[in-house]
């Protein structure tokens, strides 16, 4: 096992009407600003149930924050909080409104252009306090420090993170994903997915219970993500979704272990130039990018094939096919579309994301650092 | 799944060479008292490690307190610290010593009685700050807000639990634990393993992730415990170990399903009335508690069976006979021995056992609150 430092301070309060206990965990005299989405939360209930939980509290509104939430949408509410003096935040939506609300946090305190805080790394040293009410299982922002911005102008999606922002607490109730449309949980199984394999995909350190808990959080997607879309109403089904979806990213299943987050990195660039929603990038980009890594990995994967798939016939190539194929299978299974083409993308993109991966100064990605450009290439090519 | 709350802010520093970071988690003005046990880790390099870690800092030291601490020790310490306007503990050791400094930073700004923390449920308002550098895995004590501490006089073993003795920090370091006598370790394995079948043993709530986690837990305990009796500077296999032992205990596991905890609390009073360790009693009493119950209990044993035993074969009741002698030869193959008589103990306790729950006010424990008087009776006759 690898040396760790693990810390996350973040207070959940789970299950059924959990949105009711929120005004105890917000100071009595907070200015708070409400944050939101494009208003889904208007006729779901949720933003009834907050509305009613803060009653009698000072609260502003801010709405239309975008999926991939736009630098120029959050720097409006950066402004607003700034003119008015707001001193809590509450995040009321998904991965993006929460991400979004992360940047705010840390842009209202910060001298000099925020955008900053994500292109040029500049060190966030203070945030402001928020909490969240998650509606939408899957980026595990509600129980991590990463958030993932988008300059609408300059069509560039960028990752930051801070162990201030971490939310204060985060309200996680299945009965509010209940009305979400198919697309949502497909990505956010796929989602989910995707950074337990980011995390457990490498190679072996020797740590079984971190491998063990990696394989826990795929098989319970495997068996619940299907029950889900089938039947949005089952309130276990969407549970152990949620619960998957925030054990998949605060940090316990990758401590310890190498990560690889090169399928995040690409996938980041097929939004920012195709407007494909994340988690379509990452079925795209995730079988592809195993496959040609395959054998760097072949420990892992057929560790993988065996305890997550039962694939144990056949020779050790066949069973690494076999259980990649498993993987595409299952994100098209829960309605995720697997190539390029299943979005109109084409090859001349794979120069674009080159190009810029070197602007960056990204000479080579993945637990090995060896996903180099003319990786990258290969795998894109692979993807289409 | 069962709705939950969870909070857990300890920072972690696990691995090699971890003590020399906790100058950085002490305020630097910090008047320190560093508490410990009965000098172990004077031998094994512990010692100096974190004075060297502290070197040029206030620091005072309380050592001697006791495996299961005594509350007549702890109260010299509370008496120090007012005195000495100390404003920072460190606790360095095992279970016991953090346990003790969980009561000591709780006693400190009490008013009134301290030994009301535990006799009367008297509510924990302040505590102290203090960090671990944890000697000894088992449990799990630097990732939870529990403590349990044992008044000498009475022979009363007694437990408190508060959000405020979370410690800031812990620092596990395996190779801290490499000189550990077998007794330990072996002690350790048996405690972790029980923490989490009093959260997993109980009756299913469809909540297949974090069945899978403690089953996780389980599965390297049995596979890694052998490793590291064999080769205690194995540094992987005490790393796996110190790892469960944390997790076994620091909310994860059981949150959103029912928990047990009779094993612990019939056990607690084996170690007030006759010494045994704690982990002696668990070995003894959870077998023989789960045979008495295994009714109530079959769905889950037939779980355990399969998942963490491979037993499929014969009928239900075959299974959970067979699962419940593994779990015994489990113990006595880590060196625990599983029955009263190995220890001495007669069966003439039972009736003291009894009236002491009585005396408490306990009229029944376990997930079903069902563990009555007369269960307890039939379960500690089965320990003979």
């Amino acid at each position: 096992m690898e040396n760790f430092v693990f810390y996350n301070p973040v207070k959940l309060l789970f299950g059924k009407g959990q949105i009711a206990n929120i005004a105890a965990e917000i100071p009595t005299d907070a200015k708070i600003l409400m944050l939101y989405g494009g208003g889904s939360i208007k006729s779901n209930g949720v933003y009834d149930q907050v509305k009613s939980a803060l009653a009698g509290r000072n609260i502003t509104e801010f709405g239309g924050i975008e999926p991939n939430p736009h630098l120029e949408t959050l720097l409006k509410a950066v402004e607003l909080i700034r003119k008015e003096g707001i001193d809590f935040l509450l995040a009321v939506g998904g991965g993006s409104v929460l991400d979004g609300t992360k940047f705010i946090a840390a842009a209202v305190p910060f001298a000099g252009d925020p955008w900053d805080i994500l292109a040029k790394a500049a060190p966030v040293t203070a945030a402001m306090p928020f909490g969240a009410v998650l509606t939408l299982p899957a980026t595990g922002s509600e129980m991590n420090t990463n958030s993932v911005v988008t300059k609408w102008e300059t069509q560039e999606k960028l990752f930051f993170s801070s162990p201030l922002v971490f939310p204060r607490f985060s309200v996680l109730d299945p009965e509010s994903t209940f009305s979400l449309p198919p697309r949502q949980i497909s990505n956010g199984i796929v989602d989910a997915y995707t950074h337990v394999m980011e995390q457990y995909l490498t190679y072996a350190v020797n740590a079984p219970l971190q491998d063990q808990m990696a394989e826990s959080i795929l098989k319970t997607l495997i068996a619940e993500g299907p029950k889900t879309l089938a039947d949005p109403q089952d309130y276990d089904a969407r549970a152990n979704i949620m619960w998957c979806a925030t054990m998949a990213l605060n940090g316990l299943i990758g401590a310890g272990v190498p990560q690889d987050w090169s399928t995040h990195m690409i996938g980041h660039e097929l939004t920012a130039l195709h407007g494909l929603d994340h988690a379509q990038t990452l079925a795209v980009v995730l079988p592809s990018n195993l496959t040609i890594r395959r054998d760097r990995k072949s420990q892992k994967l057929l560790q993988y094939a065996e305890r997550v798939w039962g694939i144990i016939e056949g020779t050790e190539a066949d069973r690494i096919t076999e259980a990649i194929a498993k993987t595409r299978n299952f994100f098209e299974s829960v309605g995720v579309r697997t190539h390029l083409s299943d979005y109109g993308v084409g090859l001349d993109t794979i120069p674009v994301i080159i190009e810029r991966f070197e602007q960056r100064g990204f000479t080579a990605l993945g637990e090995h650092k060896d996903v180099n450009p003319e990786i990258v290439t290969k795998i894109l090519t692979l993807c289409a």
